[in-house]
C-alpha cells in the first residue's frame, strides 16, 4: 500500500492543516487523526484536529487532549489545507447543519481524503485528492504507510495511537479484515512502544458499573431466532442505569459469541419513535444490504441505520428484510 | 528462542513418540500437540497423541480426530519416547490415578518436556530432557521454533493449530504476554494458511444457547466489591441449563471488562461442598499467591484452586486472603 504521489506532494508543499474525522468518532478515527497530527508536526508543519469529544475509553490516547471541540470550529480558524481522516465526505463530519455549513462555506486551497471506507457519494468533494483503500483493515494502517513514505518516525505516542486504531477496527484481531499485514504492522508498533495489554484494557475493558448493568439488562431480553439474535435497549433502560449511547459500543458484537448466530441486531430507543439499529454478522452474511434498504450503510459485517417508528414496528420491518435477503428462513414460525 | 541441542538430538535419533499433555486440555495443549505430531510425521517418524476428549470449540482443529482417548492408554501401546507438551510433570496429565500409574509404571528410553509453565516440582522427572520457557506466550510459540530448528514446513494444518494455541493463551492478543514476537509469528502463520477470523469464531464464538443462558445467570448474580468481582455458578445452574464445567471457559475473564475490577473470581459448585475457584487479574495484581495458599496454582494473572466446603465458607476464606494480600482493603464495609 502506497499513498498517491499527489497526496505526498500536497503534504510536503503546505504548512498548515486542519484535520477532521467522522461523527461519533471511534478508535480508528481518533488514533489516525492524532498520529497524522504528530507526523505533520515532525515535518515542521502545523496541524489542528477538530472533532466531537472523545468518550472515556479513548482518554488514554497520547495527544487526545490536543483535539479541539468541533462545536468551536469557526470559519476564521479554518486552515488552508483540509484533511479528512477515516471519512470521505464532509457530510459525515457532523449531524449538525451549522458545522457542515461552516466547513462548506470556506475555501480550502487543497482537500485531502485518507480513508478506508467505500465511497457512497462520488460526486461530493470531486476536487479533492483522494486516497481511499477499502482493503485497509483500518485507516491507521494507511497512516502507518504515510509515515513510511514521508520518512517519519514512529514514536511511542504514534505507535499507541495507530495500535488503538487497528484493534478497534479489527475487533482486536478477530474480524475478517485481520490479515498478515495487520500482524506485521502490530509487531512493529509494539517494537516502537505500543503496549498491547495496556491499550486493550483502556480501549475495551473500561466499562463502568452502570454500563455493565445496561449490558445485563440487554442480555436478559435477547431474542434468539437462529441464525439471528435481536436485542433491545429502551430509553428507560438508559435512564435507569444512567447511561447513554456510547455505553452500548460493542454490545451487539458480543452476540456473535453464539455459535448459531450469524447476524446480530441491536435496537436502541434514543427517543420515543426514534430507533438506532446496529447490525453485525459473521462470514458471508451481508448486513450492509439490509441497512441500505433502510437508508443506512456500513460494511458487509457491520452496518447500521436509523428509523423513526416504534420498536415493534422497526422489529417487524427488519425481520421482513431479513427474510427477503434469506438471512432468516421465510417460513420460520415466530411472531412478526 | 531455540530448542536445546539434546532435545533436537533426541528427536532426530528416535522414531516413535508418545505425545501427552495436561488434563482438561485447552487450545494451546491441543494445538501444540497436534502441530508437533505433524512435524514428527514430516520427519518420517511415528507419533501418537493421547489426551482427554476435546471440547466442542476445538473440534475444528485439523488433526483433532487423530487424538486418542487417554482412557485407552495401556502400557502395551506406550512408545519408547514420551513427549510432554504444555505440561511439565506426569502428575498433571490426569486426575485419574490409574492413568498416572500406567505412565509411571512404564520405562521410556527418553522423556522430553516442552512447556512454558513454571516448574512447581523440580524433583519430578529429573531424568527428562527439559525445554521450559516461562517467557513464551504459549507452548505453540515453542513448537514454532522447534519446526524452524528441524527445518519443518509450516503447512496450513500446522499454522491453524499453532495460531489457535497462541490466541487461546494470549486471550486473542489481549494479555500481558502479547509481545512483538507473538505478532511476528502470527503474521507468518497467516501467510502459511491460518485464517484469523475463522479460527477466532471457532475457538471463541462457538457458545451454545445453553452456555449463553448459564452466562446470563452468572452475570445476574455478580457481586461487585471493587476492585474485585465475585461470581458464582451453582450445581443447580448447571443442571437447569444442561451445561457442564467446560461451558464456563472464559466466563471469569469477561469480568475484567469492568474498569474498576482488578481481580475476578468465579466459584463453580461441582458437587455439594466441592467448589472449583478460578481467579483472574489485571496488571500487577498477583492471584497465583492466593491460589497457592489454597493448594492451587497458576500464573500471576490467571490461577485457580479447589476447595471442599460450602460456597459461603469458600467465599469467606477467599475474601480474607484477598485482604491479607491487599487486593481488598481490610476495612471495607461488606459482609464476609
Amino acid at each position: 500500500m502506497k499513498p498517491p504521489k499527489d497526496l505526498i506532494d500536497a503534504i510536503q508543499k503546505n504548512n498548515s492543516f486542519l484535520i477532521l474525522t467522522h461523527t461519533t468518532p471511534d478508535g480508528d478515527a481518533f488514533g489516525s487523526a492524532i498520529a497524522l497530527k504528530f507526523l505533520l508536526e515532525q515535518l515542521g508543519k502545523k496541524a489542528e484536529i477538530y472533532a466531537e469529544p472523545a468518550p472515556q475509553q479513548y482518554q488514554f490516547l497520547p495527544g487526545i487532549g490536543l483535539i479541539k471541540n468541533i462545536e468551536n470550529l469557526q470559519s476564521s480558524i479554518l486552515k488552508p489545507v483540509l484533511i479528512l481522516v477515516d471519512c470521505n465526505t464532509v457530510a459525515r463530519i457532523s449531524y449538525k447543519k451549522e458545522i457542515i455549513e461552516t466547513i462548506n462555506a470556506s475555501t480550502f486551497s487543497t482537500k485531502l481524503i485518507i480513508d478506508h471506507h467505500i465511497e457512497t457519494n462520488k460526486t461530493v468533494d470531486a476536487s479533492s485528492i483522494k486516497w481511499i483503500e477499502p482493503e485497509a483493515a483500518a485507516t491507521g494502517i494507511m497512516i502507518y504507510y504515510l509515515i513510511k513514505s514521508l520518512n517519519g518516525k514512529i514514536t511511542p505516542q504514534i505507535a499507541t495511537n495507530l495500535y488503538t486504531a487497528i484493534i478497534v477496527d479489527t475487533g482486536n484481531f478477530q474480524f475478517d479484515n485481520t490479515n498478515e499485514e495487520v500482524f506485521q504492522i502490530a509487531s512493529e508498533l509494539v517494537i516502537c512502544g505500543a503496549k498491547p495489554s495496556y491499550i486493550y484494557q483502556n480501549s475495551f475493558e473500561s466499562w463502568s458499573e452502570n454500563r455493565f448493568k445496561l449490558f445485563i439488562k440487554m442480555l436478559n431480553r435477547v431474542e434468539l431466532i437462529p441464525p439471528v439474535a435481536i436485542a433491545f435497549i429502551s430509553k428507560e433502560d438508559f435512564e435507569e442505569t444512567e447511561t447513554s449511547e456510547p455505553d452500548t459500543e460493542r454490545f451487539v458484537e458480543f452476540l456473535r459469541i453464539l455459535k448459531d448466530v450469524k447476524a446480530a441486531v441491536l435496537f436502541r430507543e434514543m427517543e420515543k419513535n426514534f430507533i438506532k439499529v446496529s447490525l453485525r454478522s459473521k462470514g458471508d452474511v451481508d448486513v450492509s444490504r439490509i441497512a441500505i434498504e433502510f437508508g443506512g450503510g456500513g460494511h458487509k459485517n457491520a452496518a447500521g441505520f436509523r428509523i423513526k417508528t416504534s420498536f415493534e414496528e422497526a422489529r417487524r420491518q427488519l425481520i421482513e428484510k431479513l427474510k427477503i435477503y434469506n438471512v432468516l428462513s421465510g417460513d420460520l414460525d415466530f411472531k412478526v
